[in-house]
């Protein structure tokens, strides 16, 4: 590697070069500062007019915000320095100069909207708030891969591009692929499945996923990251551990590894991990709930699904994560299965906070001929999905999964407002650039 | 988890209820020997059918091979069976019967082509060579992950749905996004870019990415999955440590983590991790030494891009990893920078295994006027790249990178004869489902 110190090494007495952009230039007159900003963080160059070479005194300070500069000298000891150090500068090179006119303060003293942001990441990207949504969004998918790896998970990778899409024709982005029509796959769902079928046993992906929805809020994207896990010999019961696991894995790293990132949020003080196991209310007892709220204007009766409203009445009462099981049949794709003893009851789940769905998930049908009805049931061809259910006849052991919103699990782990501000470049309905 | 001990963990004096497949049922006539595979391995039930129960043995000895079924008892030391150890039956279950007509035999005795493995994965993958591929493919990108961990990048997602490609409209599918004309993209390079000129710095992705090449050979998919990296403050040079170290990791965690899986594969005596610095040939030296080969029927010159056969030739001269640098500017991309001592030559560089290039990068272009210059000169609008060309002008770092083949890296490190192999749902013109 270059030979470069990274702002938050440089130690005093060092002889250091540091490269990064510059954030601010104070000037004092006699004295003036530079300051020099990196991936680390921040340090001060101070250059004393009087004493120093002119022409390095004008290179330092001559150069508009954003330029990206690197200083070498020695590294002195100032207590009254951001940081407790300054660099005095021997050497000052200008490797890559700024307009002058940015379209977005990376200092983050003029707010932006977050369409500017957007339009504009690189800028964005340099303000240490949201840098440190990215660092925690990396540090949450390590994680939750070492999770996975814990409960004996084998990590897969399945195709985006496919013939038929998990639930039939809706919702799907078509593509023509070299002149046959084929989709952007909207799950692994089928895929995962069918690799629990085999040796390998238990499964995890993360991965695109992309869905064609004309919802627009503020936690729906088009194109998503799902974490997917499914495993052979589990039950809907053993796939709700996991997924509990998965997110503690998630707010434990954060809290673990995360100080400075969450320093810079803002989130410090009250960042907590969930404590004690989540609940698991049955959809039955979920609307009961629900309808004792009076949040909502009609009470819900059995067989409806839950409007965001209900959603919301119901994570304001319980408090924190919970898990609705034991939904209606009919409001869950054909891929779960039924309760034997109540054919109406379906063995699907969903892992809920309490501002919104993170997780669906279910024990999965794995009988051939039930697996065909569930099809017909649903009004889907079956023969389209040969692929996937003629697997289903040479020994497809039970089991059970769930897909997880790698988004949303970022986005509530940290209180974001929109579900974007976790994603580098998020694609809805407005946003195809950059 | 459900009350189940995995194959590879019963010992002599346990009670165990195992779960897997009937690999093989062998009948000796008064004793009868069943095979159980699950994923940790394979064990031994005994039936000695004078002495059970004939409701019990039947039901053990009934079902055809790749049914899944549940056995419990106890498990004792046997010496003559392959494990040494042997479960004697109290309790069996056939959890899920298959169909005795199997369309691929997982004993792996009766060969089966390509093109049937894959249309049946789930069978396919029950083999132990065939699991152990994908057992291998999960770890070597564990080891990648956490090798650039080490090399300070964070891990970052960039969309797959783009409004233009990375090098121009050729060769990407194309997309109806909410009735516009959008794209998958065939290469992270353009976002990684973006983010490298961030305070983020040093990024990493692994990911698909999307080729509509009319290819068919054994060394390309039009789906597969690209290993990227992009870091400020880095040259091209610095580029190629991160790749070598990079490759190294995948051979080293086989080497230390998948003893068993080499074994599976009848690796486990020539599996090699690759010794020394991979030698740095200017494209000069290569074609160079390519020529002296005499193995092309015309001489190459200056300016030429390497044939498939120079590339066998040179990596059989070599013998081993190597680096080509200093490519031709003209048959390099836009992005790549050229070398300020001569803008004939680019900072590019190939990273190759003596079977096939692994790894394509270099230093990129940061000064925003040779950036649009460089488009021009390739044909492109850089009009149509304005989201990324812009962010050029407000203190873009001088970065390097480089894109790795996921799926190559793999099938070179395993000796596999075709790239399908090491992906579990290949894509290809002719293959688009399951």
């Amino acid at each position: 590697m270059q030979d470069r110190t990274y702002t938050a090494d440089a130690e005093p007495g060092d002889h250091v070069t540091v490269s990064g952009w510059i954030h601010e230039i104070r000037d004092l007159g006699g004295i003036a500062f530079l300051i020099l900003r990196d991936s680390t963080g921040k340090i001060q160059i101070k250059f004393e007019k009087d004493e120093m070479d002119d022409d390095l005194v004008e290179t330092g300070l001559g150069a508009a915000r954003e330029s990206v500069v690197s200083v070498s000298g020695s590294v002195e000891e100032e207590p009254r320095a951001p940081t407790g150090v300054e660099v005095v500068p021997e050497e000052v090179e200008i490797v890559s100069a700024a307009d002058p006119e940015l379209p977005l303060d990376p200092s983050g003293k003029v707010d932006a909207d977050l369409s500017t942001r957007l339009d504009n990441r690189t800028l964005d990207l340099r303000k240490d708030d949201v840098q440190a949504i990215f660092e925690i969004r990396a540090e949450i998918m390590r994680a939750v891969r070492e999770r996975f790896r814990e409960f004996r998970c084998t990590e897969i990778n399945t195709p985006k591009i496919v013939a038929t899409g998990t639930e039939g024709g809706t919702e799907l982005f078509p593509i023509t692929y070299f002149g046959e029509e084929a989709f952007m796959n909207q799950s692994p769902q089928l895929f995962k499945q069918l690799i629990a079928g085999s040796n390998v046993e238990r499964v995890f992906e993360i991965g695109p996923i992309f869905r064609a929805e004309e919802h627009n809020t503020p936690r729906h994207l088009n194109e998503a990251t799902s974490i997917d896990f499914e495993g052979a010999f589990c039950d809907e019961s053993d796939a709700m551990d996991v997924a509990e696991g998965i997110v503690k894995a998630a707010y434990e790293a954060v809290e673990r590894n995360c100080g400075e990132e969450l320093e810079a949020l803002g989130l410090a003080d009250e960042f907590a991990v969930p404590e004690g196991e989540f609940p698991r209310l049955s959809y039955e007892e979920a609307i009961e709930r629900i309808n004792a709220t009076g949040e909502l204007d009609e009470q819900l009766v059995w067989g409806d699904d839950l409007p965001t409203e209900g959603e919301k009445a119901l994570g304001a009462d319980v408090g924190g994560h919970y898990f609705i099981t034991d939904w209606p049949s009919e409001i869950k794709p054909f891929y779960i299965q039924d309760h034997d003893h109540d054919e109406q009851l379906s063995t699907g789940f969903d892992l809920m906070h309490p501002r919104m769905e993170l997780v669906s998930g279910g024990q999965r049908e794995h009988r051939h001929e039930k697996l065909i009805d569930g099809f017909e049931q649903q009004g889907l061809d079956p023969n389209e999905f040969e692929y996937y259910t003629k697997m289903f006849k040479y020994g497809m052991p039970p089991h059970a999964g769930f897909g997880l919103g790698g988004e949303r699990l970022v986005m509530t782990t940290l209180g974001l407002e929109n579900i974007r501000e976790a994603v580098l470049f998020p694609r809805d309905r407005q946003r195809l650039s950059p």
